[in-house]
């Protein structure tokens, strides 16, 4: 039994707060048992310099990383680390996974995932609120952005699938899904598994921490993360109701 | 009449949420109107090195101040510039004046204000806010640190007066109290005011945008000042209830 | 009696050197005891990037601060700090507040005021010295500068009063003016004031010292201040002579 | 067919040069076709500041990875990005994964992979020549150490396995192994994986770029690069011969 | 006698060898003794910022030293010091020396010397090298450029001369020439002197180390530098043989 | 005849200021013509990190170079370059040339040469005003300092020699000595050389500005070195008068 009483293939409760705060079109505060991030998505009517001169103008999504200094005991430096920048990364490559440039036009989207309190699968309970900050966002663009001459803007398709993203790991022995930071701190193998609302991969990272694992472990792992991954899909679509375009 | 119908002499609508998140000892979510910041407070039991060496153990307090990027539209970007580091340092300032730092012990705390969305007097609310933050940091001393041989932590000793901070300016030509950005753009003078729940003062920090003023309207705003912080102090003292220490 | 003989209400000697460098425009050597700024002021034909588009061109002003690291002692380490962008902001907000941008042209003059000699007082120093090597910056356009088709040059219209600063504080409880080093290392508060040659305020900046003050003895130090701008007006004014533009 | 001929499971050509350079006790030329890394390990006879204080003397590993500006065209500009530290945060744990703390004794060994000519997989050929540079090092310790006193220091036990990574990827449909640069830009996962010398996995990073992938891919990709690791280690073990501890 | 018995005026073993990589089109690996060091040369076709304007469009030739971490011991950190920054000025300006701008036509030549192995005397290894790299690039523009219409390029028109450089020094009062690293920490003198193919002077470096020099002794060096410098122009040229364009 | 009527081997009018400020022991304010120069020393009571565990006690000299913003036209942007990065270590060599490091003591020395204006020679003019500021700080060890137990400290024994430097080079193709900024940007060769009061080399740093030259060149310049060195020797020696301990 895990120290909180989960089942191995159990989430931790999840909620999602839509329209947290109002500077940005996008602002999700989501949180996993303790875990806490707050996701706002900002809309630039322009696009990076190395997509200025592309014959068909096409947009581009990027995410940022942050832990608050409150976020963790003892209180994390406000500096920008190697950690941030790698998983700024990841949460930046996982969202582009889904999106259609072109249908996005012109424009760039900045997601940032600033962590309000941290307990373990800060990345990616990143992922998954980005998403829904992303969307909102996406669907503001008709009303916020001056559309091109004779450009016909369509949500639905921005948009390939969703994407949500959770960490499986192994804790004593056993495959566990969602860890939470004792389970991290402890934990043998840690892997983030990004995918789809279709149950397609995105990204797959595992790291043995000083030690290894064999195959079978990998895919035990891999059908947690499966499963997981689809409760937060469902979660996700609940949240937008009507809204959701997939 | 003010653009939000409110009186010369009135504040936002104030809500104060005490310990919002657990990794640390003082956690506040305070808002004025769409303003709103999270103030934490984080202890460690050491001193900086310049009072390492000192005879009397003596503690310090230090505070840091960041907008989210999403907090503001167009997005703010990450990275530290002068206007924060000035903030900070006033904030630091605001809140050591009230504070004695023999009875707090060779202890640190580091009060974290973290915009979430800003709309206007940002730094004052910091204060008001990081107060409760520190407030709370101080009566978990006892509970959570180690004391040295002999020591007996009295909470109410560490603290001299309460502080709290409040916005004045000059809006269309008139003296009002607690600006939100859409006055802040306009006002010819901006002035900052930090007070303690005794009404004397600790800052006073007034610029004239782009023109000047004369000691009458100085004046002026010093009264709505000093209705406004009594306010908040009031606010203050009730969020804590029993636990007021003054 | 104060430790150098002073009254409470009488200024340090000031010493005023116009035309110190040749490198600039504007290069005035100023001191008041042992405080000793060089204020040089560099004019460029440009503006900053967000001045760019407007529709009517228009100039700005801005200023740097930076103490060499033998002005002091112990030796002052050569970085950018927090205290010494803070100082900057407020001399060129003190600058700007006198200068009208749209009679200065698109032209941008950067007032830097390094001090060679510290004894207290190097920010307000700086101010009351940087407003006359802006002035002779301006004083030097008609000669200086290509004008724009059709532009008339009005150095007496770039500027709607002069503008000097002093401090003031209260030590071993008596409010005094223009504090040295070993004053403001006592003092129970620290007052900036900035005002200009007709007796407006443009910044007052109180900071209580580890203590607060009441509003008896903020209105006396004002009336310091008040005195030692008037004095500080004339000694600008004698310095120019006939050049004087206001 | 892949466009050098090569078959879906075939590695490129791989060449290693023990002892290149004389200035570091490891120090190994690796080529993987025209890729080529220059892996070196410097010896230090401490310890990072946070394994100061543990009771039982323990060493440490970390690693640093930089592309030469000449290794690529256009030019890389000499400045630390985020990928960089991603890629050698990647390979200082895969080292890491195999490594005895304890048995090493309180040094701090650092590998510096530095890219003299990237065509694809620089990060994977690192880990292998890496692992090389660190192994001839680990060898040295008993002749360019001051051993502790009744310390007897044995390479063997240092090390659990050994470590080696490849690439693998889907390019044009199909699941290939060990890609240059031509097919890592075109190929639609990109995947690196880290395994030891008895093939358990250390590391496994799979990335879609601009796509998905389902399980099967997965699958497929995983194979191959078993396949690929196996023929890495036979590689590294013929390198060293009769030196190989394991 | 010197301690690897050597002449006083004797140079080291240098190896050169052309085409080392092939990411650039001019890649030199040299060594002398035991320093190493990698030359590579990026062509750009286009200029810095400040020739943009210029009537005549003519280009630049830049450099860039760093010394790898595992190219001496103890470990060099890895990151910009006084000392590479200095080095990379005068290999620049010494490249410099012999090229016509104008022939050279708009285009960007950057070297850059990555120190392999130091041994002493990188920095005239690093001139040396770096002229064939650049050499070779030069010659490589005619097929890997886009000519203005109109031009002729001539490589024999952008080199007024060739360049190399040798250190020479003062080692127990007896003048030497090419310092290795033991010479060099004991020298009293060191001096680096970059001249021409026909023996004119581009650049003279002397250092006394804690100790001066008399003009017998300026001298002295002088012609051992001349002597050195004939040998390096002669296994400059044989490593072009016909493609030697001067 | 040079472009202000100086003869060829004539330095520019050379004035010096001693104590010039009153925070730092030394402080001299030099010029040469156009060109002024603030040099100051601090004196601490401690030594570099890697002197501290040196078996005999032993001092340090080190230098800063700094122009300011307003020296030079068009303004200087306030931030460290490589250019003043090599002067420094040039100034910082030059003085220590002379010093005997066992005789100061464990103290540490800090030279801090501040360029008001800047009229070429602002490297050479800082060395020879930063001699005597360095000197003046010596001679107030026995006043300012604690001495440690037995220590006697005597000035005179700190010293081996007085260093001076100037520049010359080749303008119009006449070698001519004490280059202004005129003369500077248009000198086909420009050679700094530092020499001490007996006449010895400490420096010779010659470089060819797009140009080569020949032996006899370099002669002709250094005689007139010789020259400069000698004048400048005796104003440094006249202005410390009976001060002067050498």
């Amino acid at each position: 039994m895990r120290h909180d009483s989960r089942q191995n293939d159990q989430l931790r409760p999840i909620k999602v707060q839509r329209r947290y705060t109002k500077a940005t079109p996008g602002s999700i505060l989501i949180s996993a048992g303790d875990t806490v991030v707050l996701c706002t998505a900002s809309l630039e009517d322009s696009v990076p310099p190395w997509k200025k001169y592309d014959e068909t103008p096409s947009g581009w999504v990027t995410a940022e990383y942050n832990m608050l200094p409150g976020s963790t005991s003892p209180r994390k430096r406000r500096k920008p680390d190697g950690r941030s920048s790698e998983i700024q990364r990841l949460i930046g490559r996982s969202l582009r996974a889904v999106v259609d440039f072109a249908a996005l036009g012109p424009r760039t989207i900045t997601v940032d995932c600033d962590v309000l309190q941290a307990d373990g699968g800060t990345r990616t309970l990143s992922i998954t609120g980005g998403f829904l900050a992303l969307l909102d966002t996406v669907l503001a663009i008709p009303e916020t952005c001056q559309l091109a001459e004779g450009e016909i803007f369509d949500p639905k398709k921005v948009f390939s699938d969703s994407v949500a993203a959770v960490s499986v790991g192994v804790v004593s022995g056993e495959p566990v899904l969602d860890l939470d930071y004792i389970e991290d701190s402890t934990a043998g193998v840690d892997m983030n598994v990004v995918m789809t609302g279709s149950s397609d991969f995105v990204e797959v990272q595992g790291t043995a921490e000083g030690q290894t694992f064999n195959r079978g472990m990998l895919d035990a792992q891999l059908e947690l993360a499966t499963l997981g991954i689809k409760q937060l899909t469902k979660i996700q679509r609940e949240c937008f109701g009507a809204d959701w375009p997939l």
